[in-house]
């Protein structure tokens, strides 16, 4: 069989160290030139197959590829774009596979979350009904840690380790302030649906009674009246008390607790904002003053503080991809499995797409503490290796180094008019 | 004359780098015991004094002073008090005073801002004119960078390179996500009277057209219709548009563009929040897909960030405040001097404190660009060296170690009913 290219693309909210993983898929092509052509990269995601704007990887020195491991965002684009329904139509699947014919691409790599699995599951059935068949590899990555079937998504454990120092250094903050001062500090970290994030603030606590004294997960109503009366209590027991709360926070009925209550003066909804709506009910009902933090983007960017640990499995799930597809794999997610051992360790796995595909994965219940404001130490066994080592960027005149890559497009073949 | 002991304490926000002060003026006492007593520090700040609430640091072991220099936050703890006015009583500092009198206190170290300048000087001054004359040292602390007579505060250098880091980070994020998502994020950061702050996160653009694209600085009358039209244009040509925002930016009339907006649904006003502001007005306007982060206590605790410089400056101005004080110095604030080389260099020298005491250093119009948006070579000369350098403090299982220390209070001597 002649040598096949292949394709790479980055799907959704990108992060500190996805571009490791893109980083362990393009060294891993390198090593493997005997048997894989050129390896291309979409432009802006997905979209950049859809529109066959293809980036080729193989003009970029080894030295830029080298720093894609410490540098966050995504080094070839990213995207939010929902492909068609294939019940309503197969139309922009079928053209994808057109584009990867015109470039021989064989290989899918696609890097990403839950729903970039069911897209790299669908690339896999369709191109073989098309008679093209594209092995498709899924790399899994998501902030969320709301993948089935793998001990956590890499880039998770980076954020986790931001969210975690944030909170402990903001509560050292606010413990100085507290006997004249602020009172009240809550942190709003991401985290929709699932709990993760805004359980790691909970690593911050290394002793019984430090900060962080409420966390706030999506995955338990928010009581507004015990909220309060929590907050009251350990004002009254600590002089002070940290909060960290998920933006996913909610009430039993569903309502976010966020974007509901407030408007701007021109009547329009004031979105996002679980802290500032958190803070509004703390002067409301308690008088305290306050002070909050909406970590946002700076979480999923913080690549100068990201997990050693985290960086490692990024980069390797990234080469792994590219060795499995090589064994003739297919239609599958590079997995992470922990050692049952006391001590951390870790080996690579993988699990068959359609077990992936469109399944969340939520904080157990049994690792959120029995009043529903904190982690157990279950939780926290966890968490913690996750969060293990730190992987500094090189730094220049005081900022990190994080070079861009040339990004140079190859010729259009398809006429997708 | 017999040896006298001091007092030190803390004021103010609490900041990255406030303790690598404290650490200096510690081990310079502990290097001169012959000359120098007890070194008791204010719990709380001026508060301790005030109510006999002192701190023996000789109680604390060498490595737990040693590491203090990496520690964020106010070990002894701060506070944010106004004392009284001397226009209409002086009982307060006469109170000071009896205090350091009963405990023997020579040396006062005072370890903040502008006010707390103002403190200082009036300590040695009520001294005197009591009989019983202490020497009063201002060891400069502020995250604002606005203290006179200095060329710049020690603490602000660790913010600024907090927010550039930042800024670049959250930059390379939305720049990876705008063809399909985000196209305008915006990062609140402190800085209520003075742009210090929001122009550091103009050190992120290392090239023409990097993040961020927009700052808006307390000292620049805020325009919406100009910000937006800057903003679409940006977006327009970028494609994403990063703005840095000071959470004092405000209208030409003097009113914040935080706070005047929107109530919550009790009809409070909902407090803080520029960058929510912003964001509202940007979807109002352009319709724009937005995130906001709010850095608030993270980008002034952020100690695993601290600029090596500052944490050299920190910890030198407080090692000298003790060294001036033993050459008989008073009523001084020990400064930093930029040396006028090409290359960065730094000494030590003083100001009086009569000349630094309520002044306030606004950013000069010449660091800012002619369209009032970002920021001139000139500022970038000037921040550019205050942000270089990395101290990381030491990690364990994925955390900073920053330890407390024991803080034993020592028995109280005055009668304060």
């Amino acid at each position: 069989m002649a040598k096949k290219n292949a394709f790479y693309a980055q799907s959704g909210g990108v992060t500190a160290v996805i571009n490791a993983s893109a980083c362990g898929v393009i060294e891993a092509c390198r090593q493997h030139r005997d048997k894989i052509g050129v390896l291309y990269a979409g432009q802006n995601g997905i979209i950049g197959a859809l529109q066959e704007n293809l980036i080729d990887t193989g003009k970029e020195s080894d030295a830029a590829v080298s720093a894609l491991r410490h540098t966050p965002g995504g080094a070839f684009g990213s995207c939010r774009y929902k492909m068609q329904d294939l019940s309503e139509s197969t139309a922009e699947y079928e053209r994808l596979i057109q584009v990867f014919k015109a470039h021989n691409i064989g290989y899918f790599f696609y890097n990403g979350g839950g729903d970039s699995a069911d897209t790299c599951l669908k690339v896999s059935q369709i191109s073989e009904k098309m008679g093209y068949p594209i092995q498709a590899i899924h790399i899994p990555k998501t902030i969320d840690n709301d993948l089935p079937l793998t001990d956590y998504s890499p880039d998770f454990g980076s954020v986790a380790k931001y969210v975690a120092v944030s909170t402990a250094e903001a509560g050292l903050d606010i413990a100085s302030m507290a006997a004249s001062s602020t009172k009240v500090f809550i942190l709003e970290v991401m985290g929709r649906h699932a709990g993760w994030i805004a359980a790691a603030g909970g690593l911050a606590a290394q002793a019984v009674g430090d900060a962080p004294h409420i966390i706030l997960f999506p995955e338990m109503p928010f009581v507004r009246e015990q909220f309060i009366e929590k907050v009251k209590n350990t004002v009254g027991e600590k002089g002070y008390c940290v909060v960290v709360a998920s933006e996913g926070v909610s009430y039993a009925d569903g309502g976010l607790i966020s974007g509901s209550l407030s408007k701007d003066a021109f009547g329009h909804q004031q979105l996002g904002g679980v802290a500032p709506a958190l803070a509004s009910m703390v002067k409301h009902s308690l008088g305290y003053k306050y002070h909050y933090a909406v970590a946002d983007y700076l979480q999923r960017a913080a690549r100068h503080l990201a997990s050693k640990t985290d960086v490692e499995q990024a980069y390797a799930v990234g080469y792994a991809a590219v060795e499995k597809a090589l064994q003739g794999k297919n239609a599958i997610m590079v997995t992470i499995q922990r050692g049952s051992g006391k001590t951390y360790s870790w080996s690579l796995g993988e699990a068959p797409l359609h077990r992936i595909a469109n399944r969340e994965k939520k904080m157990p219940r049994s690792f959120i503490s029995r009043d529903g404001y904190g982690i157990t130490q279950k939780a926290r066994d966890y968490l913690s290796p996750l969060i293990a080592g730190e992987d500094y960027p090189p730094y220049r005149r005081g900022l990190p180094h994080y070079p861009a890559l040339k990004n140079i497009r190859v010729a259009k073949r398809c006429d997708l008019s």
